[in-house]
C-alpha cells in the first residue's frame, strides 16, 4: 500500500487535527497496510516539546497517535474484509467510540514511534482494532479502540 | 483552591506538553479543586484547528485533556486524603498507567470544555479518577484513569 489511508479520506472529512491532509496545523499521522505482516502501521517522530516528564513522550500524544491509527486501520480492515483494495475503493470514515490505553512502560522521547495494529472484529458498522506502540523494537503501550462509521449527526458540519 | 495543581508541580516535572508551566508550546491545562462539589475541574477552550470532522472536537485533544486532568486530580485527591491542602503541601507527581475514554456523543467545537473529576480509589501509590467532559452542560465523553506515582525509571531524565 503506497498511499496512506488518511490521504484517501473524502475531502469533507480530511480536517482531523491528528491525521487530516486539510489541517495544516495538525500532526498528519499516516497509516499504511503492511501486506507482509497483515498489520497496519503508523510511524511518527515526536517533536522535542512532546514531553511528559523530561526524556519521555507525552501520553496525550500517544493517545492521539493510537486514536488516528485506529480509525485509519478500521477503514483499511473494512475494505480488505470486502475484498477491496485500500487506496483504490472509496474509503469509509470511522470515528472512535471507545479508546483504551495501557501505558506499560515509559516511552523514551527521541526515536521514531511505530504503531502496529490488527483487527479483532470487523462488523457491519463497527470495527475493533488492537495496537502496540513500539520504540526501538520495544513495546511500551497497548491500545484497543472501538470504531464506528461516521454517524449522520457528525456529517452535518461538513462542506462549510 | 486558587492555584492550579499543575502550577505547584516540582520544577523538574513541569515540562508536560499537556499541562507543564515550563513547556511554552503545550496546552497548559489547569486543574482546580472545587470545594462546593468535591470535584476537580479543568476548563479548556479548543482552538479552531482542534477538529475531528468539521464542527467537532478532535478526540485526541479530549484524551490529552482528560489525561492531564486525571493526573492533576490524582495529586489533589491524594493530598486531601492525607488532610493536606493542595497548593500548600508538596505536590506528588502522578503518571498515567491506564486511560479509558468513552466518546458517547460528538463534542461540538466552539464552547469551552469542562472536565469534572472525582476519585473512586486513593491508594498508597495508585489513584483512580473518573471524569466527565461537559460542553454547554451536556456530557459527551466519560473517562477513567489509573494513575501511579512517578516511577524512579521516569525521574532519571529530570534536571538535564
Amino acid at each position: 500500500m503506497r498511499i496512506a489511508i488518511q490521504d484517501t479520506y473524502p475531502e469533507d472529512f480530511a480536517h482531523c487535527y491528528g491525521c487530516g491532509y486539510r489541517n495544516p496545523k495538525g500532526h498528519r499521522f499516516k497509516t499504511y497496510y503492511d501486506e507482509a505482516s497483515g498489520e497496519t502501521v503508523t510511524r511518527y517522530a515526536p517533536r522535542p516539546e512532546h514531553t511528559a516528564v523530561p526524556g519521555f513522550v507525552y501520553g496525550g500524544l500517544i493517545a492521539s497517535l493510537i486514536d488516528c491509527h485506529s480509525s485509519g486501520s478500521a477503514a483499511i480492515f473494512k475494505l480488505l474484509s470486502e475484498g477491496k483494495t485500500p487506496g483504490e475503493a472509496v474509503t469509509p470514515r470511522y470515528v472512535t467510540a471507545r479508546l483504551e490505553l495501557d501505558y506499560r512502560k515509559p516511552t523514551p522521547l527521541g526515536p521514531e514511534l511505530w504503531v502496529r495494529g490488527r483487527a479483532v472484529e470487523v462488523g457491519e458498522r463497527k470495527v475493533i482494532v488492537e495496537s502496540r506502540l513500539l520504540v526501538g523494537g520495544v513495546e511500551t503501550v497497548r491500545g484497543r479502540a472501538v470504531l464506528v462509521l461516521l454517524p449522520e449527526t457528525m456529517a452535518r458540519g461538513a462542506s462549510r
